[in-house]
């Protein structure tokens, strides 16, 4: 844990790769990550915890499959949503975004059930 | 915990209170709080958590009594800093703020140790 401020922007500057998180700094057993995204990420879902999504700049989506049927929220930047434990979800961002997360230390990005996983895609707890 | 994204725009713009955080959504057993803070808050310890805050806009201060003295670091916007659990720390914005913070839901805004509470600081575990 840094013991100086951090800022997003200047994580966000340091990398390039796409759907690939970086651990900003840790709240007890919570991460904070943020990651650049664009594109489509896959279907999966955390079985065990909610996931919070912040939009820092740019505009995501989240395809959400839930008992009621399928629908998709959209966040523009200084949108918050949560994710419930259990429920499908596939974020994209068709012209990009850069988000913030909050979940426990340890959750992948492809959450415990998920679909096939392409190439572009990563399996990572974050960097 | 709403089904459609919240902004934390609207929110900040529903309440005039200071140091008086409001609950914008739940991820587990953790509250995502937004606060206007303007001024000084009090020394305050939270002996069982961290707290994390991200400066959405403005500059927030904050002060923290470590073991190897007194020191206070400054977070302009898109900085973030988690104060560790047991850490003394009193946050002040001379300039005003609007702040996010992650912790535990149930958390104290003036922690489980604290200097003497004035009248302009409210004691809440958020609205």
């Amino acid at each position: 844990m840094s013991d100086l401020p951090i800022s997003l922007g200047d994580v966000l500057a340091s990398f390039e790769a796409l759907w690939s998180p970086r651990i900003v700094t840790r709240v007890n057993d919570y991460d904070v990550r943020v990651a650049k995204v664009e594109g489509e990420h896959i279907w999966h879902a955390h079985d065990n915890t909610d996931e919070f999504f912040l939009v820092l700049d740019g505009r995501l989506l989240i395809s959400l499959r839930e008992a009621t049927g399928e629908r998709t929220v959209t966040l523009s930047r200084g949108e918050v949503f949560t994710v419930p434990k259990g429920v499908e979800h596939k974020p994209s961002a068709p012209d990009g975004a850069r988000i913030l997360m909050f979940e426990p230390t340890g959750t992948p990005s492809t959450g415990d059930r998920h679909e096939e996983i392409p190439a572009h895609i990563e399996v990572t707890t974050g960097h």
